[in-house]
């Protein structure tokens, strides 16, 4: 990931244009609008990368769920050709997928007391895939945060902080990763680092790879203590994660899209970010 | 809606900042990134607009659908206190969605097929909500496509062109809108109002806050021409919109977003605006 140039950025991207010709724009010519603009510079001048999984009965999904279920309602030949529809059977935590507060937290805040503001966040990557090769029950530690700041700088109130574990490489039947005994080994956020992000840096929103918040021995031997923390601390936390690799550890964004649930506790969730080239 | 003056757009929003600061930013100061002040000046400065339905039973929906279905799969209950969790059974055209070609077209595109980039659009909002008032088989024309395009200039190539009809402060029951003889009565697009868009203006998307393209009238006498026609040219489009009455006819960014379905033809969609205070 090379950092851009100046020039990439503004250039002839409209939304940096300087002040009188913004001024023109908007106040002058027709058909000529600074937002309008800035899309067209944010399409032509960033990367805009998928973080979310295809919706699918073979999507990974946490082994307490059944596969989404597809059924056609108005197919060609039931309507003389005119339309198809299906109808769709899926939890609410499937796939890609974001978690609210009353997911874990019986007084916590549901999806539609959530608005489209609560779509869009600054992304922070912090990258331990090459530590989780090494050690399938690696836990991201304080100390990899405060190590991660020192090169990037502090993680921003209201920020996405993002778990780049690369365990979305893996095969959907391979998320367990169980050994002979038959306990999963997958990674996870230490409690510290969780407590570090939320109470020293006032995170919006936590996300990872995996299908949890803790790492698979952790939850066995303590319970969801993580994850649990997190949705009781009012913050949301966003699950199997894909395409990591291909956004900058700092100065991308990231929007979280998700549906005005009624009293919702979690839904699918489409994650995308728009990254320096 | 007044215009913004310049500075409210440009001023202290980082994005705008003249060629020397944004350099500074990106090649120097640490914690600065010029997406992240983009996105404090997106959420500082404009209205961010939710345009979709809440998602519930009650959500209004075509009547050839059933309301959607809400399972509890885990409570708190049979948790001991830990989680809950929902399962959620609803048609792919439920509440405010999209449709993709395939909807209608047995060749046309899927939603797979479409990535992240096709989330975002220059929105385009024609107002003919007076005249529906008065008229609710009312079709919107080429004739008023063209009006619209002398005051605010011509519809944008790869635009969402929407028709606001204020349909949506209806009561879900109220949609059909049905007469003593049980014949529906609400607005819809005029055919060469299509054709005009999609042939001369290359517009992505149609939207409408109706359940149909087509008016009632229209489609009992002729069937859904017009939906038929939009996608079958492999275009977008969107229905059962609301909050209309809060975006600018022109200037405003539209985002659509929707899950990575595989083989899908339609889904619930989260449509919302970042529109000029």
């Amino acid at each position: 990931m090379t950092k851009p140039a100046a020039s990439d950025i503004i250039g002839e991207a409209g939304f940096a244009r300087n002040i009188n010709m913004a001024e023109e724009m908007n106040m002058g010519d027709k058909g000529k609008h600074e937002l309008w603009e800035l899309l067209d510079g944010l399409k032509s001048r960033y990367n805009w990368v998928d973080l979310s999984f295809e919706l699918s009965p073979q999507t990974p999904h946490w082994q307490g769920f059944s596969p989404m279920d597809v059924k056609p309602l108005y197919t060609f030949e039931n309507t003389d050709g005119v339309f198809c529809a299906n109808q769709y059977t899926l939890s609410g935590q499937y796939g890609t997928h974001i978690d609210f507060p009353g997911h874990f937290d019986p007084k916590g805040r549901l999806a539609h007391e959530y608005g489209v503001r609560d779509m869009a966040y600054p992304l922070v990557v912090i990258d331990k895939s090459a530590e989780v090769r090494a050690n399938p029950d690696y836990e991201l530690s304080r100390a990899d945060v405060l190590e991660f700041e020192k090169v990037n700088g502090p993680v921003p109130a209201g920020s996405f902080a993002v778990f780049r574990s690369d365990w979305s490489m893996r095969k959907a039947e391979e998320y367990e990763n169980k050994d002979a005994e038959g306990h999963a080994h997958f990674p996870g956020w230490n409690i510290e680092a969780l407590k570090y992000l939320v109470e020293e840096r006032n995170v919006a929103v936590i996300g990872h790879e995996t299908p949890d918040t803790d790492s698979a021995r952790s939850g066995d031997a303590l319970g969801m203590v993580g994850e649990d923390y997190v949705l009781k601390q009012g913050r949301l936390n966003v699950e199997l994660l894909r395409g990591l690799d291909r956004v900058p550890a700092v100065g991308a964004l990231a929007f979280i899209t998700f549906p005005n649930l009624k009293d919702g506790v979690g839904f699918s969730s489409r994650v995308f970010a728009i990254a320096p080239k």
